[in-house]
């Protein structure tokens, strides 16, 4: 069962890098791609940078809708993110090829990813730099986190293939967020 | 001993998300912050997305002088990565008090960052996100790695002063760059 997290507490799932999902829904097809290119750009209401390259079939549907989803997957998960990274949808349907479940999101067409712990409804905000970048400005409207999967490990892509996976945590006295 | 590292493999270095040092030069004065919310925009020439608040002292530096470097700290550094975050240019000089050693770089007035393992020096190339959302994008012009840190781990801020160290790597078939 998801649990709502708070919209000022989305940045401690993103600024860390973490390889994500990203969702769409598009004339009646949901479809998935895999995003490391992403930064927070502000805490609250949290707004989310991203770069989809025209080259995905996820472009035009996140350009046409103006909404997505960003799940986040486990390390666990490791094996069908770079599935989902490996294909595309325009040829099939990539949640049922590769085993992953689309549930019903709360705000927006796109779906939830059944297997991620956290999911991050969003709306598109800003498409300026998309004619140039294809850099997108997202608003995370609702937010959810799985209390099942408390403290999930995270995958972080180093390029071709290699994935370093979350060690341990440490906790040093800041001032900042 | 740095060596020049291929412009197209500094996508490697950032897109993990590794918390990363951000240092500019400005009226005889260099200076250093500390970085999380960044992106890979482009693999060569490589351009990388970063939120500076106007709130930073290095905020007027890189707007005026459109020079800095990104340097990428192993996760040893990790006390003094918090300690540049904890203070601001504006009263000290944060090289000197927290025993960062500055060295010059090759095409840009900002300083490497001697105990880091690759320093990225970068050119503002676009600030018309700067307005709304203090967001530069960079080009890197000229990268560098520390042979002798081969294989560091890096550094993930997960807010408040919490980081996840790099864990284990995997590699998988991917057909990604």
């Amino acid at each position: 069962m998801l649990r709502s997290l708070p919209l000022s507490e989305v940045y401690r799932l993103l600024e860390p890098g973490p390889v994500v999902l990203l969702t769409t829904a598009h004339r009646g097809r949901a479809n998935v791609m895999t995003l490391s290119w992403h930064l927070m750009m502000e805490f609250d209401p949290p707004l989310v940078g991203c770069l989809v390259s025209g080259a995905n079939h996820s472009f035009t549907a996140l350009r046409k809708t103006r909404e997505c989803v960003i799940a986040l997957p486990a390390a666990a998960l490791a094996p069908k993110v770079v599935q989902v990274g490996n294909a595309s949808g325009r040829d099939l349907d990539k949640f049922e090829a590769f085993g992953l479940t689309p549930k019903p999101a709360k705000r927006v067409a796109a779906p939830l990813v059944a297997e991620c712990f956290a999911d991050l409804e969003c709306r598109v905000a800003d498409t300026r730099f998309v004619p140039k970048y294809n850099f997108f400005v997202l608003e995370v409207v609702q937010a959810w986190i799985d209390p099942g999967q408390r403290r999930a490990k995270t995958l972080h892509h180093q390029g071709g293939g290699t994935f370093v996976l979350d060690g341990p945590t440490i906790r040093l006295r800041s001032n900042k967020p």
